[in-house]
């Protein structure tokens, strides 16, 4: 059903408007229970995955692309101009989808089959996370817990860094952070907790159980003591004896991911 | 020399404002040779490394933090409302000071006494550049290469997600990309060419020689086959054999540098 549409304050294409203004998105996204997924692949991850399809907001060049898309959703056709006022920056192949969210499931159903866990304590920022799935789905990690506080990875910037993988890894969203971790031990988990002192022993090096969950701080002050106190090892990743000459006392939380989650595939 | 500035369109801030206009900052950042340190600790760490200081922004609340700075460069106070006026944004720790770039070595002079170099190929993405610089300060990389289109180091994102890292590691600019490798194989480095071709061997095994170039390519397409070709191996991070199905083809960039840089600390 395509639907031309001639201004950026049309009621029908609300779903997409103020992209800009953070906290506006967070509360209508969350509310109403729709994300955006964008460009075509992202797209199409999403539908795939069976997320419903709200809408699709595109340009006439890019219509023909979804040519193939459920007919009951409308599409709605804007000039590039109308994209640009609404969304304020260029749009990634040029369609933006508002889709349903699913329900998650809880920890202790998402830890059914899975060997390899990531536990995301407070992430702030929704590239980080984004990016965090991505490497996940690269690296053989099986599922993603949430505390209650991190970053949404369905949020438009999470979904678009992760190219899709929020859609593919498993995630959920545990109810209580103090005991938060009591779902993994139960489970038979080993949880390492990720921390930047380089006398904890390297995350390479430690002998991995058959379960393992590791865990990862935020980005400015890392895992609380709570949850170090609670994990069964800390761990660290090993740096060059130079960094702190060189004023540098850590890696990014997306790098120290990636080097962990390399290790755990060993 | 502290100055009262009341208004973002006075002259004296031109260094300053709009900062939101990508495409004018870049020009007015290579041609008038200035770059923006974001926060007084990056601030310092310029400073610290020889960076002329042209003048500083802050306000009232910040003021104090920055009492010993070089007398000479003025100090401009603006009301919290002018500055974010100015940037658009909120500024990480209440400064931003413009400063004066330091002339770039030539590659064969970097390389001197170096054993662990990375090379970036195009890439577009100042956010990447900067977490790569902080990788590299974290994991024992001497120096770092850029291609003639490489993204700026000094770009005001990529000095922020640094962390200051882009004044602590030492690089350069190749004049010629085509024949850009020649100075490091003149200089004896193995060159390793980081690829997603899973057959390539993985760079936690391949045997490293005294001196390593880590090639790295552009976010969208990798390297090119010409610096593919030129390379004395291609090197690849193994994936998980899940990934593909979960329509995850590569890890990106800021990722894959993070494991083949631990990987080179061995």
């Amino acid at each position: 059903m395509v639907i031309e549409v001639d201004s950026a304050a049309d009621p029908r294409i609300a779903d997409y408007t103020r992209l800009r203004d953070t906290d506006l998105r967070k509360a209508l996204e969350s509310e109403q229970g729709l994300f955006l997924a964008e460009g075509e692949k992202v797209i199409r991850r999403a539908l795939a995955t069976g997320h419903p399809l709200r809408s699709l907001l595109t340009t006439r060049k890019w219509l023909p692309s979804f040519a193939d898309l459920p007919a009951d959703a409308p599409v709605y056709v804007v000039s590039d101009a109308v994209m640009e006022n609404i969304t304020g920056f260029q749009v990634h192949r040029g369609a933006l989808a508002s889709m349903g969210r699913l329900p998650l499931p809880a920890v202790q159903d998402l830890l059914g089959p899975a060997r390899r866990v990531l536990v995301l304590e407070d992430l702030v920022d929704h590239g980080n996370v984004g990016a965090i799935f991505r490497c996940a789905a690269a690296l053989g990690v099986d599922a993603v817990v949430l505390s209650p506080r991190c970053a949404d990875p369905l949020y438009r910037r999470a979904v678009k860094v992760s190219m899709g993988a929020v859609f593919a890894i498993p995630y959920a969203r545990m109810a209580d952070w103090y005991g938060g971790l009591a779902d993994l031990r139960r489970a038979g988990f080993q949880t390492l907790a990720l921390t930047p002192d380089q006398n904890a022993p390297a995350i390479d090096k430690i002998p991995l159980a058959d379960r393992v969950a590791l865990l990862l701080g935020s980005e400015g002050d890392g895992l609380s003591s709570h949850w170090l106190a609670e994990a069964d090892h800390g761990v660290s990743i090993p740096m060059s004896p130079n960094a702190m000459a060189l004023g540098v006392d850590s890696l990014n939380v997306v790098a120290a991911a990636a080097i962990a989650c390399h290790a755990l595939l060993r």
